[in-house]
């Protein structure tokens, strides 16, 4: 039999597909699973774009030019401009959802051997595609008790050799919801501009701001122009993850000139996607307004639950719609398998990301898991009814000191 | 200034990209230019599956089964059954087009450094996704005379090396029209067998078939569980090219398991394109019959008018929709660019796609293009009208000897 590359052997199943069959087990046996393990909002994708793509003209269904329809790239200089973003259709690709746009990236940055350097914990499927792409993530730990803030430069500087090509930030963040700072941007442009890196900043989560935080793209930085490349979606922005629309911007020349290449290899982005992409950018602010007050309620309801439990340590994530936690347990991808083959509250249970699919670094994260805020504050306060229960009578139950956390 | 990565730098620019200035320019004079440079179909993609996702309920458009929708896969279970393919919904991956099937066959087969042979002249993104990949490619000249048929199995020996993970084909061939008969796939699984290696069809022409001739998928030949990947594509069977909707099948399990860790990288193919594909199934066979019928004239008008040019050399395709012809000129490159530049008759000229890009063998390919066939009829006349009274006046004329071709 033909042997299979060594490149897909290195790559990580997603972490959190292991505990899929306990929570179909589960569900078989009678319990109710809430799904805090995956970002995929219940949020309605806004009417009137989806009723732009259904009410198209759509009678050949053609390829678009490779970096997308000019209307879509037009709509989207606009839709930039309003983030203090000012940017052109030549600067930008369209591409088969973020996951695309950050393909081009890694590719045209990096060849077999190199090294990128994330913070960590980080998106598990940064590694999916690193790996599989020869490319090594170099962690760098950023920890629970700052509330995942940046790193210092230092632990940056002792991380670069001449392998490194870029680091890769996810702002807000999945997992932890931090929200990097201009400061903390600015510092990451004094180590990639003394480095000769790139700076891809996966921003996917831009419109999901609380407590009065506004995001700050990359591409807003002075003096990045050669550096940044924005990494972008409109999967979470208009609940519309299986449309598969992102796009990947960037003012260097020579690597959006080698991403084309790319571009034009895999022929065209989907323009049903493009059509409703285009629809969506007229989706009112009020539409963002009404969302944003749902899922701050939603955070809200979760952070107090969780921080109100006895051993919890819960920063106050102020982006995206995720928070990363501490837990009283000896393992969580114990608990977590757990909570869903031996638990049950009321005949419910939960669904969480273990921890350690977000570190690079051996043993990390294993008393953490990841939680999405993405159901209702009714379903919420049953889920985190049956995690306090599961608390007190979980076996590997450990003591966790109540650290200090910094504000974020 | 950060560099980019030699992978890129190595991959090709699209052959019939460079052309696109001189077309547009010709357009700006006031030149009407018919494409037949590019297998983009004029033909409607059926309504009763564009009306099928027109009217779907799309509440929350939200990812869908890495692997693809269950009820997208069951229909394709169906569907593939009508060709004598006996598949299952775990067999296959359902793609972001036929392009990213061929993206994870690849990376599932082939590290940085190995090898994949394929006869040329093939599609010319072969060598994009190969190279961007630091996978290269290994061609095994396929001849015109022969109507590019199988080479036989002594160059395919002669190519092999430790380095070897694939064989790739297109069957029918873009860009040669040429269909591989039964023995010829035997005459692969001869050497996969042997050589322990994958066979990677593609096979989005299956259903643009001629003069009584059909496909065989690889899928079908006996002894292949191991080694057959099959790609395939909506785009060109309802000429659905923007939907970007593909499949990867194979019956070898280990390689299916570490493709899936890439879908699932990338989380989701399109939830638009799978409602669209699965209703697509349900297209009548009177519209394929139709279909045929359409294209087979225009091959055949093409066909005939090529043959009838003095020095011209036109094999007869038998699948797909392209033709590859020699030409009696000095260079196809500067024929294709006069052509858009310097020529036109009754106001019009035709754009071909020249045929080096075709080719991995540096210098072959400098007398020949391909021609997609993609037009009506009528204008597919006065295309051939173009072509005839530009080799009477191209300057670079030269003569070329009419050559026996065999039959296909």
């Amino acid at each position: 039999m033909p042997k299979t590359s060594k490149r897909t052997g290195n790559t990580p199943s997603s972490p959190i597909r292991r505990l899929v069959p306990f929570a179909e087990a589960a569900k078989k046996r009678g319990t109710s699973v809430f799904h805090l393990n995956i970002g995929q909002p219940d949020i309605e994708t806004p009417k009137a774009g989806v009723k732009a793509l259904q009410e198209a003209d759509l009678g050949v269904i053609a390829y678009s030019h490779s970096a997308g329809m000019i209307s879509y790239r037009e709509k989207l200089v606009e839709f930039y401009s309003r983030y203090g973003v000012t940017t052109t259709t030549e600067e930008m690709i369209v591409t088969n959802g973020g996951s695309e746009a950050l393909l081009f990236a890694i590719l045209a940055c990096a060849d077999a051997g190199d090294e990128i350097i994330v913070p960590e914990p980080f998106y598990a499927n940064y590694n999916g595609f690193a790996k599989s792409l020869d490319v090594d993530i170099v962690p760098i730990t950023a920890h629970i008790e700052t509330g995942f803030a940046l790193p210092e430069i230092e632990a940056f500087e002792e991380k670069i050799t001449e392998k490194t090509k870029a680091i890769l930030i996810c702002n807000p963040s999945n997992p932890t919801g931090y929200m990097y700072s201009v400061e903390e941007l600015k510092k990451l442009r004094t180590i990639v501009q003394k480095h000769d890196l790139y700076l891809i900043a996966d921003e996917v989560y831009r419109d999901f701001c609380y407590e009065g935080k506004t995001h700050t793209s990359v591409l807003t930085i002075e003096g990045m122009d050669e550096y940044a490349i924005m990494v972008d979606s409109i999967s979470k922005r208009y609940s519309a993850c299986g449309a598969r629309m992102g796009v990947v911007i960037s003012k260097n020349k020579a690597l959006m000139s080698e991403a084309m290449k790319l571009a034009q290899a895999r022929l065209s982005p989907s323009t049903l996607a493009q059509i409703l992409g285009e629809a969506l950018i007229d989706t009112p602010q009020s539409y963002f307004t009404e969302v944003t007050k749902e899922y701050d309620l939603r955070r809200r309801t979760v952070i107090s639950r969780l921080q109100a439990m006895e051993g919890v340590i819960c920063p106050n994530p102020l982006g995206a719609f995720y928070t990363f936690v501490k837990f009283p347990v000896d393992n969580s991808d114990k608990f977590c398998q757990w909570l869903l083959e031996e638990f049950s509250y009321k005949g419910k249970t939960l669904m969480m990301a273990p921890g350690t699919g977000f570190y690079d670094t051996e043993g990390l994260g294993i008393q953490e898991a990841r939680i999405a805020y993405v159901l209702n504050t009714a379903d919420l306060n049953e889920a985190m009814d049956c995690l306090e229960e599961a608390l007190k009578v979980y076996p590997g139950r450990t003591a966790t000191k109540n650290v200090e956390l910094s504000a974020n």
